[in-house]
């Protein structure tokens, strides 16, 4: 029988845990992350751990490793987080690791790591890019983030690498969550169309995404509203796609013209929501893009959605 | 004593050779590359492969190896050159390897690989990206060409890697080579500069570029008569130096967004000849689009010069 390993994605809204056997997913628990600070955020964590191991029949004395991915800075060392600005009490530094392995209390290693290259990892080795060894992994939600597998394994360089979001569209085009102009994520981000959708608003023009938001109850304009106005055929919001797919077509054509990949996998809330139409839009916008036409990667969906993390996550504890 | 290995350079002007005994250049020599035929360059190459076994006091039958970097599509296995449309009866494919092999009639080995390649392994191996694993190599002449070493090792990804020339730095902006827009070297890679500067004359503007060239009984903008127009000040040669240097910034700190690379080595015709301060420039354009600013790859002029391809392809021969 494989060992137990459990996998724990931690967000700014929710908390995925998953537990695998081998490579099968054999339990799994979500909840919405604690807003009330460290403590709460390792219990709950906790909490899903023992919700998933519950549906394995399985119990914490059995867990070979629990992997952690976690946005923020990471020292995969000791263990700890910092800077992570959308998890209430981790914008210090937070031996997360440490935490959650005394509260679990039997002694199991816990290891963390950036939660879009868990995500990356999970679709490499369990997901859409199992057939591949250069994978790019490009995560469309809130930002935009990106993993990169070459020769089969996960390049970090010097703990920075894949920040594909960063990649230069548009030389002094639309401001970016990180105060420059022009990038990716300033187009293809959620967050970032928003505030561009926001700002047309403010100039008078019509959109049904902020009254659909509404009517959900929500304060922002989620990968499901996106949707929902796009099939409405608000044309704001198709504008507003219109522009991520350019955006994504000229960064990732870019990076094929460098990198010579076998294929991109697009995910993220965004781009799981809008799926296959919109990799087959970004991989049209890529193709006049393309230095050796006759070298188009693979564009793929994802497989996991949104257990990727989780699933990459608990294969990184499974090692 | 270490073994003799051969290298050559095939370019579109000249043939450059070198002998290596171990990693030393013990002889070497250059012509003008032939322009009427394959017969002629194959006879070209033996004829500097002697001339560099004469100043090592070597003979043809101590060669363990020769190498050839050359533009266009290369068959490792086979020896094959096509589609190098620069050097004459090489537009056809061109069985070149076996070629020389037989001239040599010594039984010796010959490998080919790109000439940016090649150049790239010598800065790599001997020159200026010894210190480290994760390097870029950019190539700005005529074109502007890429070869990128992770891990230590040459990236190929299908046979078509390293093409930072072709990363869209402005989208609908000045046409490349290749006959789409934006594109990197339509800024920096010499032979567009000058197509600018030609468009620019007929519109009226003044610049010195065209009388230094035609001064040195040149039809073309060498790097070297771009070197002397920014000595005199001229400001047409100053504004396409700038935008070079602001299309490599932002090319190249995409690049590093993605790869978060140890160096970056700046080389070609256009590259060596500028020297220092033009990467130095180049370095500070790159800054303020770099994710993480403390991240900035080494920023570095090539050690080997005009003799970087020569020297790697007698090290491809020798390893």
């Amino acid at each position: 029988m494989s060992e137990l390993a459990a996998g724990v994605d931690l967000g700014g809204t929710k908390i995925q845990t998953v537990v695998l056997r081998g490579m099968d997913v054999v339990g799994s628990d979500r909840i919405e992350t604690p807003q009330s600070g460290v403590d709460d955020v390792v219990a709950a964590i906790v909490t899903t751990i023992d919700g998933s191991l519950a549906q394995a029949d399985a119990e914490r004395g059995e867990l070979a490793g629990v992997g952690i991915g976690s946005p923020g800075e990471i020292d995969a060392e000791t263990g700890e987080v910092a800077e992570s600005p959308n998890v209430p009490g981790f914008q210090k530094k937070v031996p997360l690791g440490p935490r959650v392995a005394d509260a679990l209390g039997t002694g199991v290693r816990v290891r963390l790591s950036n939660d879009v290259r868990v995500a990356m990892l999970g679709e490499h080795r369990r997901g859409a890019g199992r057939p591949y060894r250069d994978v790019l992994g490009v995560f469309v939600g809130t930002g935009v983030g990106g993993g990169l597998i070459l020769d089969g394994a996960l390049r970090e360089g010097r703990g920075a690498a894949g920040e594909i979001g960063h990649t230069t569209v548009k030389p002094e085009g639309r401001m970016c969550s990180d105060g420059r102009r022009g990038h990716l994520e300033a187009y293809a981000g959620r967050g970032r169309m928003e505030v561009h959708a926001r700002n047309l608003v403010e100039h008078g023009k019509d959109t049904i995404l902020f009254d659909i938001a509404r009517d959900r109850g929500k304060d922002r304009l989620s990968s499901g509203v996106f949707a929902k106005a796009l099939k409405h055929g608000d044309e704001m919001a198709m504008s507003l796609v219109d522009g991520a797919v350019w955006a994504l077509g000229i960064a990732l054509a870019s990076a094929q013209n460098l990198l010579d990949l076998e294929a991109i996998v697009i995910g993220g809330g965004l781009g799981d929501r809008l799926g296959r139409p919109f990799v087959d839009r970004i991989a049209e916008a890529m193709a006049p893009r393309l230095f050796v036409p006759g070298h188009a990667p693979a564009m793929l969906t994802t497989e996991l959605g949104d257990l990727g993390g989780a699933v990459g996550a608990a294969l990184l504890a499974a090692g």
